[in-house]
């Protein structure tokens, strides 16, 4: 019963007049923007019924909404988000699961699911998603994008939900690396670190792939080296895997509680399978917790830092493997996130960018491989991906 | 997490000034409304996250929520509704479960769950509901209140989501008879018809109350009878109760998928439990179900108005119990559902007005008995609830 024009990916709110620049550097261009970015004219409901009553319509527009805008882009709609974004699945319990355009019987990922849904279905070039703990960079894999997390801070995020603030970062979807790269000049300005130029092998992290992705992945993986050169082994791991993963959840828990903490505590919005749970546990955060994964992250980041230089750039798969299907219990979901963070938590946790390109797949269904570089390198990375495709290596 | 000053009876909207007149009729009395109601300056969800997206801020005050303000009620809110208004549980998905104020381990009743909860918690002294199947009538007896169905069309529902047209009714909730007394005044105008006196025991509605609840439901019935005068056995039914309940399914079931089918086709909302097979088996009603139910309506209205003719006035159990657990399983709620049906489906299929009233209980928990009338003989149901609640019956 799903309108295939829409492929459930906008949020159906009365159209607003949303002016923009007659010409600029995204003149022809049509975007959208996730349901946590204010758009003057438009109510902000962060895939929450809740949010939705209390939003009223907003009167300013968030500024990386804006910057497009006079960049001459055209808005085309707000896209569904998972429940106050804290989901990487798309199958949010009240405004649905938006479609996978790359690959229809599989999940779309998410937060960022509409947004991702939108482009993947070719209802607009450019979407703005955000990341958290994997919201753009989960959802561009699933669905065959470009999708860059950026370095933190780098694109201010007034006006829009917050999630947990020291991990949000305001990223986008496009289907091909041109046109990224306009939106990267728009949304990022220029780079104030020299450009990255050495690939770097993360040995652990390659450990996460399933199995049944070695193939494509590594396949992907030497097609990337056969133009960017060869990556170096190195060991990003600082203790553990599972403690930095660790990490990541206390201190996005206890953030996420403190953001929407007060609202659930003072509405008792009924909340999808899983956000519930994953609120719960944030509240259960404890100080020593927070204390403990705050230290951990300080040093990962130095180690990081240290690892990266100013040249190093991470080649590693974005996610374990291809989109879960739709049909896939949320027990099997819960498993497939525990794992995926363990990945998507590198790039959280010390800030720095993280760009998924669409270079791999099995089975019909596309898996993204990524670049992550140094904080404030963000341009480079998308240099490369330009590049790459370039070279024939990505679109 | 529930904050009890709200009961999580209000759709949390931002306030927007909704001008009453100084004095009236209904001054000093505060007032919500079911968010199925358009109130200028408010969005109007429908207990349903895409309604409320798709609904912008209505310019447009229904009429009976104007009647109260004309007559200087003050409004005090939106009150959560099942999604779509198509549930008699009270338990949306999104917006979560109204807080039943008399008896709160157990289900408010709804659709209008939320002007029950406001009334039955003190929140506020008359909430308007509407009813298609039962959505004042079981929260009423579920909280403990007042409550009428109206004879179909005496008050208009002009801007207010609809269900099913040709069953659905304006209807509201007061604590005590006194106060739904003056409320009536306003909304319902004078009766045109004469009002009945005789009550009539309709046998085999009586057989539909749970073994549990016949000793109160009794009890308050002599109650009532030692006022009213003593009821004459009648048989109501025609042809059987369960082709009655059939017929009212089937009709219901069509309308509700007139009424929403493009929606639910158009936007693929995700639909709660109970709510997504409801409009199911309503898609799939064929054409010659609806003939049958026609028929059988058409007979049954014909039927039960000659056994009322002017003056007659049935005393039965609103629902077959008091309210279930808030815990009992949805699988339970159903079985519950399908029995009241059967008896909340007689005033809907005649279109005449049904007043419930706070009579009987059992447990620390409050049921209610209905009195039900010819058509347009509202206002003497009302004035019969007055001569009961003067006698020490009901309040």
């Amino acid at each position: 019963m799903i309108d295939d024009r829409h492929a459930h990916a906008f949020v159906p709110y009365p159209d607003a007049p949303v002016p923009h620049a007659d010409g600029g550097a995204l003149a022809g261009l049509s975007f959208a923007a996730k349901d946590l970015f204010d758009v003057a004219g438009y109510p902000t409901g962060g895939g929450s019924p809740t949010v939705l009553a209390l939003s009223g319509i907003k009167t300013r527009t968030a500024p990386a909404v804006q910057k497009l805008l006079d960049a001459g882009a055209r808005f085309v709609g707000k896209t569904v988000t998972d429940e106050l974004a804290f989901s990487i699945n798309g199958l949010n319990a009240h405004f649905g699961a938006p479609l996978n355009g790359a690959a229809p019987s599989r999940i779309s990922g998410g937060s960022s699911s509409g947004s991702a849904s939108a482009v993947s279905n070719g209802l607009c070039e450019v979407a703005l998603g955000t990341d958290t703990g994997g919201s753009v960079r989960a959802p561009a894999s699933h669905c065959g994008l470009y999708g860059l997390r950026p370095s933190h801070g780098r694109i201010v995020l007034q006006h829009t939900l917050d999630l947990a603030p020291s991990f949000d970062t305001c990223g986008w979807f496009t289907r091909d690396a041109a046109t990224f790269a306009r939106a990267a000049e728009v949304l990022l300005g220029r780079d104030a670190v020299p450009a990255p130029t050495r690939l770097l092998w993360p040995v652990e992290l390659w450990t996460l792939l399933a199995p049944a992705a070695e193939a494509t992945a590594l396949a992907a993986a030497a097609r990337v080296q056969a133009v960017l050169g060869e990556a170096t082994r190195v060991n990003v791991v600082l203790e553990s895997l599972d403690a930095m993963f660790g990490a990541f959840r206390h201190l996005q828990g206890r953030e996420a509680w403190l953001t929407h903490g007060p609202l659930i505590e003072r509405h008792a919005p009924s909340l999808g399978p899983g956000v519930a749970e994953r609120f719960a546990f944030g509240r259960g955060v404890t100080d020593a917790q927070v204390e403990d994964a705050s230290a951990l992250r300080t040093r990962f980041t130095a180690h990081l830092a240290a690892l990266l230089g100013t040249d190093g750039v991470l080649l590693l798969p974005t996610m374990p493997d291809i989109a879960p299907l739709r049909a896939e219990p949320e027990s099997g979901l819960d498993d497939y996130r525990n794992r995926a963070l363990r990945l998507l938590c590198v790039a959280g946790l010390a800030g720095v960018p993280q760009l998924s390109l669409p270079l791999a797949g099995r089975d019909g269904a596309p898996m993204g491989l990524s670049l992550l570089g140094p904080r404030g390198s963000d341009r480079a990375l998308v240099a490369m991906a330009l590049k790459l495709a370039a070279a024939g290596v990505g679109r």
